[in-house]
């Protein structure tokens, strides 16, 4: 193996010769894979590891992470790199550990609803493998995320409003620590008061605290009828007040999202569809045919009273996954309004009944900044994203969407709620960290000193320097 | 004051003396106060304080904790004193910090469908409060306890197969931390992706890593219709059957609890009821009007399909709040039938496809035993319980009791589930701790020791020596 002429960390080296008897071509310098594995699908700049191991077992998980603690040498954890906030950049160098090999389903219980799977099994593959037993795992961030990824960042997306984040739908992990130990987090039981609840601490931790490899999930039954519409508004706040009505009123609706007129428009342009490009919910209904149809009119008479338009209805499954797919790509539809940009992606979740207020003001600010970002949420959560169109190396355009963020951010914790619904922190959002949480930091902090006294589980993301 | 004539702790003798001034004749070293505060309502012995501190504030409690950790003596939080594994026993001495005090609801938002209430607030209390409101919260484990108690050793109960255990109706918490620190850990957001999950941290943690003053709460929705009914089998295996059937169709019951025929006997006795004397179920459907008679009708197909009886309604709510005292009183009725008995309460929890084979076998084993152990569970979650009838000074009782419970905690671990769904590890079950979670415990002890340096934090409790 050629090694490279520079390490970003200079104990990689050994870590490298240490474990290329092991892994041999499982074990990368080349300078594109390298690449690959430090960068996700943000802005945030690319932080190459100094190598990249492709894993297979928990087992080499953990002698990886051993040899690196023994060299003080950073471990990265790489699910699928659709990460919005940098998470896999190594921006120590280090060890990348490439999880997709370890994409097995272990087990499926059919009559207890769960299953056990390796982490870096893709959420699609997931649901393929499930078809057949009536089940699906409903947590859904759009982007076809590995699960441990998903557990990485506590995850969520558009089935939330009914099914939780995946904070709700993990039974327990199995992880490497940073020692290299393997602990199992959790048993099968659907409830423990067993101990301090490491399952959790695990979830969205970023992969600083180990290395998930294993999760065990909550299933959920396949619902007997679904049926998804869509429903545009003269205006995004006639389309929040629906939102809120509809969560107040417990109708236990799957999927309720909002577009503004603009993110419409760029779906319609990328995934070819021609919705009207006026502020728009999509929704979706899962439950028994009469259960169903009987949400579907409860809502729809608050949409109306709204001034909302007659429910456009995606029948059929082919026309209803087109729709959602159209929702799933919304990213990637904002980025390509403006070729080559990059989206500069906000995140925050305040409680329902602040969302028009902190909705219309961030639209203001957006206005005002000059900056082209399209809105859409899950806001049946509380939780949108405005995805700002950036040119990393235009400073002042940077500055500006900074400022823009830093004021979102400011509104959403002033109103009880957070800097990040969903992506985590990563790189991009550290200072807001204490922000939010205050005094509770060096609580974090502590945990964090106490399991990885080195410093080497993804180093810069999350905890403030 | 007059001081007790020894100290358990000697450092306890500073304390008061620094805290006596500040709350006057709300620190009791009264004998009488002091063995109130040392014990629970199980089996385990009494170890009072030295000294009970009736708090009435977030920074009342944390002046205690500062002079208790200066003076590196323990603080053991009271609640309500409903625990069944000497959560409260003060096995080292030091300060016990009453929590009743702080019973005030500080906020209710019924758009957003949460609270924030004080620690000490009973759960009945806070539910009569939410009365006018039209929402509820769900988790009831039987007993008044205190929200702050009920978070403190996650406790879940008979709603928890629809609703969901404590841990997932909290949104965040206010804590003291060992060093007498306030942290916030959540704010008023759905969910949220930013920083380590304190929040999940101290909830089950009894009380070993700070003392949570503070809970919000998500609440739920009174339901349109609620009714329920009881249903009697010929064997407990049938009546198990039509549980795991139950689940395993995703019909959302709220309520389905197994009673053996000795635990029903208990209850007709005890709360004066004419129950057959069979296992039995009770049952409780919550939704809309259709809802609930479509959710009686399937589940009652299903338990006249493994021979059970027609379903007997307590159709107003009155019948229907006698029959859940009844089932809530369950544990008092079973130490009620034989005088002088204290209850030692089993709590395993395990995958309900595994629930047949482990109830049927522990029912053998307790034929086996010669001891009296009703048997009564949410096994709607997997759950239950014996309440094996002891004397506690008869040595040879105890040794069978703990004997039959360190078989029955085998079993179900090895079933893939817990030694304890709900009741906590405490004082009573610190050897199975390690049995279960194994290598995860030097990581609990870790963190204990990061966040506890000086133990003082209700030391004798969770984690093994």
């Amino acid at each position: 193996m050629d090694l490279p002429r520079e390490f970003v960390c200079p104990g990689a080296k050994d870590v490298i010769e240490l474990l290329s008897g092991t892994f041999a071509e499982r074990l990368s310098v080349a300078a594109a894979v390298r690449e690959q594995h430090g960068r996700d699908e943000s802005w945030h700049a690319v932080c190459a590891p100094d190598a990249v191991v492709f894993a297979q077992s928990t087992d080499e998980v953990a002698a990886v992470v051993r040899a690196c603690a023994e060299h003080q040498v950073p471990v990265v954890p790489f699910g699928a790199g659709t990460s919005l906030e940098g998470h896999v950049a190594a921006v120590s160098g280090g060890i990348a550990i490439d999880m997709s090999g370890m994409n097995r389903v272990k087990r499926v219980s059919a009559e207890d609803m769960d299953c056990t799977v390796e982490a870096g099994l893709t959420r699609k593959t997931l649901n393929e493998n499930l078809r057949d037993t009536g089940l699906f795992m409903p947590v859904d961030p759009g982007a076809d995320a590995t699960i441990g990824g998903m557990v990485s960042t506590r995850a969520s997306g558009t089935n939330a409003v009914r099914y939780g984040t995946i904070r709700e739908n993990v039974l327990g992990l199995r992880a490497v620590m940073p020692d290299g130990r393997i602990v199992d987090t959790g048993g099968r039981a659907r409830k423990s008061a067993a101990g301090y609840d490491l399952t959790h601490l695990l979830i969205g931790a970023e992969g600083t605290l180990g290395v998930i490899t294993e999760v065990t999930l909550r299933l959920h039954g396949i619902p007997e009828a679904i049926s998804a519409a869509t429903c545009s508004f003269e205006t995004v706040d006639d389309a929040v007040a629906s939102v809120i009505e509809t969560i107040q009123s417990g109708i236990p609706i799957a999927r309720i999202e909002l577009l503004d007129d603009v993110m419409v428009k760029a779906c319609n342009a990328y995934s070819k569809l021609s919705l009207p490009e006026k502020p728009m919910l999509f929704l979706e209904f899962h439950g028994s045919q009469n259960g169903v149809a009987e949400q579907a009119e409860r809502v729809s008479e608050i949409t109306l009273a709204n001034g909302g338009s007659e429910f456009q209805w995606s029948a059929d499954p082919e026309d209803r996954t087109r729709l959602w797919e159209a929702r799933h790509n919304a990213y990637y539809a904002a980025i390509a309004l403006v070729p080559g940009k990059r989206g500069f992606t906000t995140d925050v979740c305040v409680p329902v009944s602040k969302l028009a207020e902190v909705i219309a003001q961030t639209r203001l600010d957006v206005g005002e900044s000059g900056l082209t970002a399209p809105l859409v949420g899950h806001v049946g959560d509380g939780n949108f994203h405005l995805i700002v169109l950036v040119d990393p190396a235009d400073s002042q355009e940077m500055a500006g969407a900074k400022a823009l963020h830093e004021r979102l951010v400011v509104r959403a914790i002033e109103a009880g709620g957070t800097c990040t619904g969903e992506h985590g922190i990563g790189m991009g959002k550290r200072h807001f960290l204490l922000k939010e949480h205050g005094d509770a930091v060096p609580v974090m902090t502590a945990i964090k000193q106490a399991l990885d006294p080195q410093g080497i589980m993804n180093p810069g993301k999350m905890l403030p320097d």
